[in-house]
């Protein structure tokens, strides 16, 4: 069975008891996460989050030079006023480089991304920091408080590691 | 008190009672989702996903195209075989158009970014049967089931426009 099909089941019971739908497009708590993609995360539940209350942009690594449009739109449009950047232990960005992806893309898909970087790290302390000042540095990010946090896979805890 | 600080309070709650501490990096269902960044929509909740079972990749507006790079990491090193688009009702992304937007940024912060496409849409139908068609026909994605869905922030129900 495609997930895809179990997702509109496990739908069906959220919604039978779904009460959020007077909520304002805003985020009420005004902040923007930005997040690894990885299924062992769970941002709202690892942070306590609610409905309504914080822009998530996800992406494989929750890499910040990834994610400025979306931090665009959410400060200028929608009236966030703090970032908070969530990195974790044991993720598979630590696992390749970019030219063992883009060999790999051009073996099995026959494509050239010689274009692409995958922004790999090898090191989640210093991916955290980097991607903070990725934002600090932007003109186009606005000067709000901005912290980076480790995830431990293991543990559930964050760990604050810049803010 | 800044959004990082209650998150960290509510981080020692969920760490306190976390029990998922052995589960493997690849995602257990094999799918990624790709969701808008939206306050009011919680992925996991919404399609009753559980830590380790899925990348949820989100950002302004669910667009896949901004998701490529994180999808091909999903699919070469981490196996995902299924992708799920969620965008949804009163979405932000309906709101402004890309001349706006640059307009207000120059207005605001001085910068011009008539280079960045900030990706809007006018029909939230026709942008998950754009974002679907985006995966289709990308060379960098495998042929896998993709599906596409709208979230309705005031029912919590999902609907089902392509797949």
């Amino acid at each position: 069975m495609p997930a895809s099909t179990e997702f509109e089941a496990a739908n069906k019971q959220y919604a039978a008891t779904f009460d959020k739908g007077t909520l304002p497009l805003p985020p009420g708590r005004k902040v923007a996460v930005v997040a690894c993609m990885d299924a062992r995360l769970d941002p709202a539940k690892a942070l306590g989050l609610s409905e309504g209350d914080a822009h998530v942009i996800r992406n494989a690594g929750g890499r910040t030079v990834d994610a400025l449009r979306s931090v665009v739109i959410s400060q200028q449009l929608l009236g966030t006023r703090e970032i908070v950047i969530v990195h974790h232990t044991d993720c598979g960005m630590l696992t390749f480089s970019d030219e063992q992806l883009r060999a790999k893309v051009r073996r099995d898909l026959g494509e050239d991304v010689d274009h692409i970087s995958f922004l790999p790290f090898g090191d989640v302390k210093q991916s955290v920091l980097d991607d903070v000042q990725v934002l600090r540095k932007s003109p186009l990010v606005l000067d709000v408080p901005i912290s980076g946090y480790i995830y431990d896979v293991t543990s559930g805890k964050i760990e604050r590691v810049d803010g």
